[in-house]
């Protein structure tokens, strides 16, 4: 069953191409790998580390051992193991916890995201801002509570929107060095020798905490709050843009609404709505991370699985939100009272 | 990007293949075709039914369609406009709105896996019945507040496993009729003939409300609830089981715990914490459903488009909770204190 | 610190008086001496139900005995066995446990507000029966996705705001025989025996379960979803009151809006803002009342502790969205495009 | 009906007085009076600011003004008017709006509590520190997935309550500044003259943002989030000490557990229990004011109400965490394995 986000039609709508490569499950192996392969060689192995890279493994391979194991690493090193010659072997995962590899791989997938989302959000930016030269002084009614109360300009209504985006550069700022970690706790997160760490952490251009977060994912529900301001700050524009394009208000036209199957006149504000729901999603699914704050003992399969089935989603919602408000505004025909 | 439901490997834990069968796109799409062959024919045109039940459509094809209107239904009306011929157009989706296919068209799967989930609840019951039988009369400590009380019997702790299936099951079927819906309210709602509603509900074998619910979403709301009320029930289980399962405690063993990619000796509870992280998900995702009640209007893109991303993932979560449920127990290889 | 439905301004939006006082700490109080007085009688003892009948409790007695039990029942029984004669102590709280006390007396107030909220049901019922007969012919503009789409009457619109409420009804009644129930459980939920059960059940109005709900939390969690789904319901009339009412719609007027400290002129919606603030508050609570599922072993001091910081509010919250339903009801002045 | 926070005997386990104290409605209405003043002053008209400093309002006096208007600023306005010589009326609330006040006071408590917040974490973060020194050094066994993995030391585990303090601390002074603002926007937000709002901000100790945050919530949604990261913090540390104190496992040993009504010998872990229902009650609060960041147009009364029914339950349940953290951290008796 295909979530929104894959799925063959309603990912016309919900779909993020570049976020869902970036995350894809090939994306997630090869990172997996890039962990391994720079474990081996701060290990002083460059052969494993090289036969690491080389080896071929796919995503299907891992399904049987997750679903007996929880987690993918014990079949992805039977599968290392398998490919390399048996006297690297020792050089292989060896220290290392299941944990330390998926952390460390969705680390590095997030450093990738990240810099999308920052990119993405400075554009967003700065078309706020094109879109208040040109059409700023035009005239507003300002509504408070639903009420019309005094006029206000576009550009004080478009503020709103764009303001938020700097504060929300600054915190990804902030949280990414919390976020964009090694893990390499070992079994019960005691930890490899730092000196080990601080050459994978080189390697992999991620910074190396005193100790693995294997049970302590505050970054994690931090940067899922971070995810749902985003889309709770878009779905704010939103509601604004599908309030003003209502008929009787007639404060905004948009040139490319959506066809409906019934009543051809209709232009419907499809892509203000879909920030609105990407809005509510997230602000649902970030109770799931805070919930999975409650990491019992040194791990806890049951609080880190959850994070599996939430995260990538709000950081697909994230990326989606941004792009469909980049497209809503540019498809702005007219803004401001007529 | 998959959601861990149909991921190449997560899926090897999450998926339960079953039910995503019955939600696969191919049959949701079915499911749309089948509600517009029985409204061509309830509108009297044999061959336009038949005609609709011949087209060749493939999921993707709905894809920029979706993006464009937020809705895969004008391009699936197109799609079968540009199969079949003109003079048969008439009978062709006349009067209906997307919201009547798309709605109606996963009535005809909730149907489906709900047959599912009676199967597989009661089956649940009898092994839990069976266990009981076998092993109720064992010795096991009962524990309130997380400390050993006072002595019971593993059937009294397997009896607040079981007990609550017999409940849900009676939950379902008093749900099922305000669920298992047509959909056939036309553009805003007014309702299409009655006739014709009754041949077509009977034709699809569902009921037919006396308005179309639209904007009335309570009962995907209940539904949801109930979804949550399976998982959260079996994750009582499993929480349970891993405490048992616990050195120290051990009042359970289990035959196949999961293996670690660093301590082999380990045997790790993996679905008895999959039950109890499909209990917190969907605990999560059913405030979604409740905040999708504010529907405004006659349709809100917004608050059904949420409905989109978070109810075909409960019943995938719920399906998983049940087959793991079972397996769980059929793996129980020792229960009782020792 | 008061929350808002205690708070001495903020009450004036948000309290319900007649839930409140139904819920109030005396009102548990009492319920809890009932259900001890109740058990005194079954246990034979006329003259130990009617000592403990006459027992003079404040709910600041139980204050201290709270902090360090985490339950109000050791000192509640302490100051029963003070103020009555030691030959009739074998008779106070023999073979109860807290959470029998507590849950019971909890079954008890839902009693009282469930009456309650099926009067306000019925009677707001009518009141929409009421409202389609005087204005149900007026015009008014369908609108989907935020877009005039086709003209309906007022009797559509306000048809999606009643017909919800006869289906809430049915599902009350099918919810209350579970809900309103005997706990009657004992330290770990052996249970007392049948006929003592049966003899309390019957002084006190409540069903008798087979087994004591102590860990099996269906109930509560489903009627969690009852009340969002009343208050999500009203949040729908809400948000289309609010949407019609504003200035260039002009669909609805009300009579008694709330003022503005800066614009006199205005005439703000605030009830029917306030019905999607409370649909909006209960759709987030009902899922910590679903997290609370998971609730381990024999009693779980954290789930149950997690229904006390909950349910009650949505009662609360539930109850005011009646009144607010109600009373914004008979302040439309008028409806229908104007 | 009080919620566990003011409930005459739950208070006893869930109310923090220093912080019920701190949000008051006494606090918040003189905190209001305050804002009233300093904008009077900045206004030019010390006489005015001395006369509202001087008015007597109780806090029932603006309990049918919140009523009928949804805030409770038009009669606070009304109750300075009636008690302040009409000369100078024109230096009273003049140019503000509801919101402004409102949310200006509140920055003024949220300044309060965050000071007290940051003391508590200090001297948790420290007290965990004297665990370490004292006890650190004790072995335990390191489990994962809830079973048996490797030994670890006492430190290593509590090193896990204790770091992410630091990083909360961190993130508090991130955010106080935009959470610790003056509001000062008027009707539609257009914002009084930047000399003016500076003299006000400076004479309340608030930031002054470029644009007042009337519908730009996002710092109140990141102050949720952080104090959902506390209490998920906590509740983390609370989850190991009710598995630790397990017997069976019997890792530490509390000096007061709570007492039972029916098993004497029982020692509950009801402050550890506290914390993992404190932890998931914020983790389910923080998704509503998320959803809130849906706030429309100029002001939104129904996102804007949420706020109210969320945030001060949220500070009040982080404040008790923390105590409650403390004292349970006292009360440890033993730990480590025996």
């Amino acid at each position: 069953m295909s979530g929104v986000f894959a799925h063959p039609w309603k990912g016309g709508l919900f779909a993020d191409p570049e976020i869902a490569d970036a995350f894809s499950p090939e994306a997630e192996l090869a990172a997996m790998l890039r962990v391994e392969a720079a474990h081996a060689r701060a290990l002083g192995s460059e052969p494993a580390a090289i036969a690491i890279e080389a080896v071929r493994v796919m995503p299907q391979d891992l399904r049987a051992g997750m679903g007996s194991d929880g987690v993918p690493v014990p079949a992805l090193v039977r599968a290392l193991k398998e490919q390399i010659l048996p006297d690297l072997h020792p050089f292989v995962h060896k220290g290392l916890t299941s944990q330390d590899v998926v952390d460390t791989a969705q680390a590095l997938l997030f450093s990738n995201v990240n810099a999308l989302f920052e990119k993405r959000i400075s554009n967003l930016e700065m078309a706020f801002s094109d879109l208040i030269g040109r059409e700023g002084s035009a005239l507003l009614m300002g509504r408070t509570r639903m009420q019309a109360a005094l006029a206000i300009t576009v550009a004080d209504r478009v503020e709103t929107w764009r303001m938020p985006l700097d504060g929300l550069l600054t915190r990804l700022n902030g949280i990414a060095p919390m976020l964009t970690v090694l893990s390499a706790g070992g079994p019960v997160g005691l930890g490899l020798p730092k000196a080990h760490c601080q050459t994978m952490g080189q390697a992999l251009g991620l910074s190396v905490p005193v100790k693995a977060p294997h049970a302590m994912r505050q970054a994690l529900a931090d940067y899922a709050s971070w995810l749902s301001l985003v889309t709770g700050s878009l779905g704010k524009m939103g509601q604004d843009v599908a309030l003003m394009a209502q008929q009787g208000i007639d404060e905004l036209r948009l040139k490319n609404g959506g066809g409906s199957s019934a009543m051809p006149h209709k232009q419907n504000p499809v892509l203000a709505e879909l920030l609105v729901t990407l809005a509510r999603f997230n602000a649902t699914q970030v109770s799931a991370m805070h919930q999975a704050l409650v990491h019992e003992q040194e791990r806890s399969g049951a609080a880190w699985s959850l994070e599996w089935m939430i995260l990538p989603q709000m950081v697909q919602a994230t990326g989606r939100a941004l792009t469909a408000a980049r497209t809503l505004l540019d498809s702005i025909d007219r803004i401001g009272s007529s």
